[in-house]
């Protein structure tokens, strides 16, 4: 079996994380839900920038920043196996990721611009994204087909001149709904004839470009999500610079492959970060509440009821 | 065993609704759900008032109309058990019930007008319910303690001169966010000192009766379901008449149990009837929808998926 | 939803058997299943032919008898359907369903030979079977080949003059290893050449055929269940005479399909008269048994698991 | 969270324990299996022994020997947990825990003597038992009363001079069918007024001692495991000599915690390697066994079903 555990170096950095997360995120975090733009819920309210700024300087203080990335990358030198034990621990509180700029899908495409970037993209786009001054969006899905294979996506994207002219619709582009998003990496098929796997390319499409129609935010179980949002955009001869192409004609379906990866591992860390946070919660509930002159905890099989969920959920870790 | 089967007499009834549902309702649904009132999302648009209550006419007229109530009880003759089986079929569609004057709460308010209520009460709320000329809430959950056990309840109300004055909160009181919601059921402690099922009482406050604050809504899974809600709702020296009780001092608790039994099945039954309609959206996504050059019916184990799905359905039919 | 509830009837005739079961052979049966035959396993001993045929002779007298069969066919006019839930009352007891002559396989033997059988098969098989005199079984499963999917049964039988010679290896036969059964109806493939589904033929073998060579039992969760068995038998030149197939040459995957789907339903309903049993015992265990200062029931999450097990019992019937 | 996995330099003593099952002891299963003594069926054939004693001379001479016991007390030096890895990979053959000496009961009998026996006793059972010249039965669960509770035990042992005197039944003694099995820890009550745990002690009882009688085996989803066995034993003034007791009077219950804690662990890990073992003989037969034109694994959603086994195999290690 391969070692899955947290690395003995990296124990005094989650538990930093950890601690920071309960002492300065907690505290506020009411706050910052309660403190909503009254005029635009797409952007977030003046109370509730110097909220997340004033965390977000305190978390860049004490080094705790960026840590998906590898150390050659400017990153902080974690491993994606081992970065997946610190998201668990962001994952308690909903502001977390980002505090540590360390959110989806910045993420994501923070990678993939280092790795994959020019000088003049990643000095456009990835720089400001390290130093969290703007998000980002990833928009690959689309309604009209079945997204969870990539090589169905038919928004097209047509050399004119210097420029690309990309048309079509994407949905569930998340963070694509916050103002303060200023980028996207959008999936689009370029070369219709080509082999299935290289049909595909990605492009850099400012989120103020003309041509982008952001239409509608999409609702997950109900919630908006605003003022990210997981949005519906559709593309209407949207016009973006020719070398606004990533890593080069073709290369699309590579490069989400490199990207989607581990993201998978650190969404999964991340449900089990909020997983502990709802067990706490249900165990304090459970303790608390009196019904039939008992505390829930002690009615019927409730604690084999939480019994079951704290080994489900040790279960479900990588290690 | 029981026989829990739809009654043959029935069967005609039931395929009946299923057809309006399915030629009227469906083909309207959509126009309903996004014709929001833009001023205001807690009072219905007129384009919305004029599809529902062009179905509920149309219902009325199709002599499908208040099929909770027994017979003797101005309904449609038709018991609890064999409801449960028409409640299936109008849950399909998320309008159908109060189309037929079926939604709940009014059916269980109903109830207990028609079996508890005085000539007055009878006069004044269950006549305009039954027609569906206006809506109305039943309030028992409180956040301040665990309701599950109604022994727990314990909003107050104290009879002062000729009238009762109540003070407490409640939350998760559902239809009580729609404008067109006169009338509250409000389950509240007069008898502190009585024994433990003789504490309560059932008092008919109106909506607009003062001390009625209407804080916010709750959510439930993301949505906040307006116009209906489920409201969180603050009673603040509220005044209603001496005469508003039903039944009697003490009688709450007997109220509750004869009124939630039959809800349990209802709600039961039409859960199913949800599950079925999500069921037929599967399938048909299933077969439609390709990745990885087949539908996504022939994806991995997804046949096996769907027929789990249709025997756990069937399971939990009531036969 | 069709009509799975057992007709009004044949209540009286269910509630007729399980009180014979309870009566008279639920007090023998302890006494029956220690009088093993101490010479042979294979054969009942003395005492226990006494007590079943005392049995027998008194279920026959009482008219419950052969249910399995439709009237037409000198059974007890009952439909398959019906049958199934007398089925679960005879199962709670492991001796019944022989006690009432409707044990499988000569249930499903009896009515491959009413249905397709010639006058003399009929004569020779059918009416000691009908009368209980003889017991038989039913060999279609063979070690080679997965034999869920009947077109490949490979046991050949090729006709030399007036007989049927077979070569071939059969396990799983249940019923072949008692020293009553005489006959047994043998699935072969007649012509290898045919289409698929026309390859088969059933070929009535009696027990003692020259060339039958019953191997071994098979375990089915550690037991052989002897007398009665599950068996491995070799076929090695077996001759029989040429007028002992069934129905004709190729048609014996027609004759398996009408067989072996009734069988479904009446196992299934034999597993829930068991797993009824089950729970009987169970209940009776854990109110009777005490650990901790308490009876099991009591303890943890125990009343849950008994309700669960009674919910999925009651999810599994016909209705 | 602990670090529960194999460490580093048992690594090489796993996989040097997984060849030696693979290669010299799964050859030979087959032919131990079948080659059952005739006469006798709690007795090992000639054959049988051969084999068996081979196959331990042969892993003694490897250093794979008594991995249980912690160095200080002549064992492996590996810890409980430790140990609990190499359980695993034993259990993948049924005979590979005695062919190392590792197999319970004996396990648990030999820690309890190095821990807690006076030198006598450790001369007389433990020497023997660490060379595998014998077996043994540990007897605490008794027929008459709830044995999870092990407060409940009432098998009564009296001092009469220099002899205890024992009086009682207990059953699921593993191993006492062996008829090398030449000793048995039996739990008894010495003290019925002590504080409820200070009531028990744990006697040293020859399985020849008399007033030792073996009735039955008793049965484990319908085997008997002869020769091991399960075994319901009855104490009918049975006599020991005084000196027979381990640790003392009333110390009886705390020998059975230190001894039944690590027990956990260990038979987990070796469900947990025949679940492994389960799976790989899934796989081979779905890969090889063709059902309707395809290979088993191939039908309906096999693979998922292959799949989750694996996973929820995965999840219950314990890293
Ligand atoms: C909260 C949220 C945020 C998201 N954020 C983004 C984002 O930022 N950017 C973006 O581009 N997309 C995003 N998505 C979209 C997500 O990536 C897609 O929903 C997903 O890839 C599935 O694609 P689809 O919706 O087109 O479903 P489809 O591809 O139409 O259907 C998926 C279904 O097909 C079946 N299926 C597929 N393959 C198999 C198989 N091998 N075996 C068995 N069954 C199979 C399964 O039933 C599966 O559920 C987000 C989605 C959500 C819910
Ligand atoms: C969509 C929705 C609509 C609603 N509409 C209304 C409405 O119109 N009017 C109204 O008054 N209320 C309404 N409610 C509230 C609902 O009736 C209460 O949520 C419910 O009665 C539980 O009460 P509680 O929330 O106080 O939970 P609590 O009573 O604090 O806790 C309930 C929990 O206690 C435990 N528990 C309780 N009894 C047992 C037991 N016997 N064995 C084991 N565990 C037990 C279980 O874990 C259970 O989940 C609505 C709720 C929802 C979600
Ligand atoms: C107690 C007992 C009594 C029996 N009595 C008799 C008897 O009297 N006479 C007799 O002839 N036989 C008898 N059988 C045998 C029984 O009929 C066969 O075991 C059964 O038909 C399966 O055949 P097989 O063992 O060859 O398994 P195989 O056909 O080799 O394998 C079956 C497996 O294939 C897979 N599979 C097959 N089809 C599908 C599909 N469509 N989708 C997904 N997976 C699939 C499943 O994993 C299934 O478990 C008895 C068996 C038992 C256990
Ligand atoms: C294969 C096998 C080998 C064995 N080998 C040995 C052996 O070598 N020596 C020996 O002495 N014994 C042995 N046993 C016996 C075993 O230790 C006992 O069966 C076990 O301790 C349970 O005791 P009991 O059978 O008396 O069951 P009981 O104690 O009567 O009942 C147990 C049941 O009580 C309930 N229960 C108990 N506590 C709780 C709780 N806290 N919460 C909820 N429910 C609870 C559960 O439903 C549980 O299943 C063996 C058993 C088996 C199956």
């Amino acid at each position: 079996m391969m070692d899955l555990e947290i690395p003995e170096r990296l124990v005094p950095v989650r538990d930093k994380i950890d601690e920071f997360v309960k002492t300065k995120i907690d505290p506020l975090t009411e706050e910052f839900q309660t403190s909503v733009n009254p005029d635009d819920e797409w952007s977030l309210s003046r109370r509730q920038l110097e909220i997340l700024d004033g965390l977000k300087d305190d978390a860049r203080d004490a080094g705790l920043w960026n840590f998906f990335l590898p150390e050659s990358q400017g990153g902080a030198g974690v491993s994606n196996l081992e970065y997946a034990h610190l998201a668990e621990v962001m994952a308690r509180n909903p502001m977390a990721s980002e505090v540590f700029n360390c959110a989806a899908p910045d993420t994501g495409n923070m990678e993939v611009l280092e790795r994959f970037g020019t000088e003049e993209q990643k000095k456009e786009w990835l720089e400001p994204l390290l130093e969290g001054e703007i998000r980002s969006a990833f928009a690959m899905t689309e309604p009209g087909v079945a997204s969870s294979d990539a090589t169905n996506i038919c928004t097209r994207a047509v050399l004119e001149g210097d420029e690309w002219v990309i048309n079509g619709e994407k949905h569930y582009a998340s963070g694509a709904g916050d103002s303060r998003c200023k980028i996207m990496i959008v999936m689009v098929q370029t070369n219709p004839d080509a082999p299935k796997h290289l049909r595909q390319s990605q492009i850099l499409v400012p989120r103020d470009a003309p041509g982008v129609n952001i239409i509608r935010p999409m609702s997950v179980f109900g919630h908006d999500q605003a003022p990210h949002g997981h949005m519906h955009i559709k593309f209407d001869n949207c016009r973006v610079p020719k070398e606004n192409i990533i890593l080069g004609e073709g290369r699309g379906f590579e490069i989400s492959q490199g990207r989607l990866g581990p993201g998978r591992i650190h969404h999964c860390m991340r449900s089990i970060g909020v997983a502990e946070r709802a067990l706490e919660l249900l165990c304090q509930r459970a303790l608390t509440r009196t019904a039939f002159g008992k505390p829930l905890a002690e009615l019927g099989g409730n604690y084999d009821v939480i019994a079951d969920s704290r080994i489900e959920l040790d279960m479900c870790r990588l290690a």
